[in-house]
């Protein structure tokens, strides 16, 4: 067992603090990681307080992990020390069932092992990667290509890929129209994603505050969705919507804007129930779905595909010592466009 | 101008009666049929009610067309005197604009011509199948297969095509885990298609009462939607499931039966808004979709993959005289499973 500095929070609702966690001795198959970067997710803030349901603690947050190989187990034969790796959302899942063996990690019957708030494989609970080191099973680390910058690359482990499956699985490329719902944390890399698979990209952000980022990290339109002729003049226009915001939309409106055949794809999770007419859809054979991150490998081929267009995360790079500080400005929607945590300061 | 004999509303809510309508003279493009038989669909009692909207009266509805070439325009190349054909939903479209030329003419930009009720090329508005005959271009008439008898043909052009469209798209075939939701006229072509594209097909149908004829058909199981163990005992059990009911259903207990990755589509137009928790979809990858008949080669591809697995409507021929006793028994969902009317009575 290795003790290791963290930030965590100890209780429901308390602000993160300095603490110590455990991190389990190196076995056949695990790799033990120098954290050198860890990405603010919004959902980091949702879970360790409490709104997606009651959690043990002391609980460190952070799966947008980056950092280099310290050692390697007996078995391991995907890393070597001194690699640049990555860890998202996942630590371990069976490998054996249906969604396992299609690549599909995150949904493994058997129960997929997050990366922190989660019961591990020996029944500890997994922390996350607001912390020094972090030991996991070699399968579940990615490699990091040399083109991307670690602290850019962190916040590609969960904001990249939770908009690169979608867009993917949506057959985004060159002709296509997609529509990026939010300029956020999600937003900035769905543009960025969209824009490098070739599609012609818009932006559709409550205000216009963000245009200029958006047209320099590829989109080639920006509407404001506060002014109702945005959802006039661009009806149909859409192949895809990927709708990264958690607030409620109007489902009307946005699947007015897609075109026949379109699909609004939501990534953000609105508390509230939202109102489907089904005429909505069927005027058009247009569909709503939901993406759920992604799978390891299309997590690897997610960072591939950001070395080689030179993609990476909009940063701004903070001591640990400011993470409360940071947690209140993403609830204020204050960041442009993710937190990362110089991990060297925990 | 052809004067003919056809059954039609003489405004809205009225029951149809006997009268006399007009079909155009023959133009170069276009073929004369004598309707032999001619479904009734649920939505040609909504539409000459007037619950859909207002309509322009005297109506003929009618657009599950069946009968032979009687006579063709100068430049007619596909069909000769004599042909078995068939007309669906549609009867025109402008043939140039992006939905047509992909095949989807029932989505055309410049607006498609449904077959009762919309108003043609030259201003007149259309009349549908309850009739002695009908003219068309030609291209919006398709061959109806030998192996196919034209009465159990008819319902293909809107309840075939209606579910052998998204059960395509949804690439279903061996493997596939199909439900079919409803057991009516819809349903039970459904059952038939899904089953021959291969799938293991389960019928959820509110009661048992048709469970005999829904594994006669096809279905590998059926269980009672109004058993909730349904929804516990089938929990992601399908990839698809093709929803043919038009009220309102329980979203997340739908979607609770998809596996991960799994598609529901909608083909029923419930008239109330249902009630969308978007974690319902973001938990499995899943969709909600909604599919509006299908266009012209698709119908023309469904009714050959019909002949050459001996599907037909399962259904009940009736007089002309009788149609508005079976639009009551329609809406009392007593029938089994179309009622086709006989043409030769009207």
């Amino acid at each position: 067992m290795t003790r290791v500095n963290a930030y965590a929070a100890p209780r429901e609702a308390a602000p993160l603090e300095k603490t110590v966690i455990e991190r389990r001795e190196l076995g056949p198959n695990d790799i033990l990681i120098d954290i050198a970067f860890a990405g603010i997710c919004h959902s980091d803030i949702h879970t360790v307080r409490g709104d997606w349901g009651p959690q043990r603690y002391p609980l460190a947050p952070g799966h947008e992990i980056a950092g280099t190989v310290a050692a390697v187990g007996d078995a391991v034969t995907r890393h070597r020390v001194g690699d640049r790796v990555g860890v998202g959302c996942l630590v371990n899942s069976c490998g054996e069932c249906r969604s396992c063996l299609r690549g599909e990690e995150q949904f493994c019957v058997n129960g997929a092992v997050f990366t922190y708030g989660s019961t591990d494989r020996d029944g500890t609970v997994t922390q996350g990667g607001y912390s020094e080191q972090v030991v996991v099973t070699e399968g579940f680390a990615v490699r990091i290509p040399e083109a991307l910058p670690l602290d850019k690359a962190a916040p590609l482990l969960c904001a990249g890929i939770t908009t690169y499956s979608p867009l993917r699985r949506g057959n985004v490329g060159p002709g296509s129209r997609v529509a990026v719902v939010g300029m956020g944390g999600l937003g900035h890399m769905g543009v960025q994603i969209a824009h490098a698979l070739g599609a012609e990209v818009t932006v559709l952000s409550q205000t216009l505050s963000k245009k200029d980022d958006g047209i320099r990290l590829g989109a080639d339109h920006y509407f404001a969705t506060s002014d109702p002729a945005t959802f006039k003049d661009l009806r149909g226009s859409f192949d895809v919507i990927l709708n990264t915001v958690s607030a409620a939309i109007d489902l009307r409106a946005y699947l007015g804007l897609l075109d026949v055949d379109g699909a609004l794809v939501c990534v953000g999770l609105p508390p509230e129930q939202l109102g489907l007419n089904v005429g909505s859809l069927i005027g058009g054979n247009k569909s709503i779905s939901g993406s759920n991150i992604g799978g390891i490998a299309q997590t690897q081929e997610m960072l591939d595909f950001c070395a080689e267009h030179g993609i990476g995360a909009e940063i701004e790079v903070i001591p640990a010592s400011e993470i409360n500080a940071a947690y209140d400005r993403v609830l204020a929607s204050d960041v442009r466009y993710r937190f990362v945590i110089d991990a060297s300061t925990i």
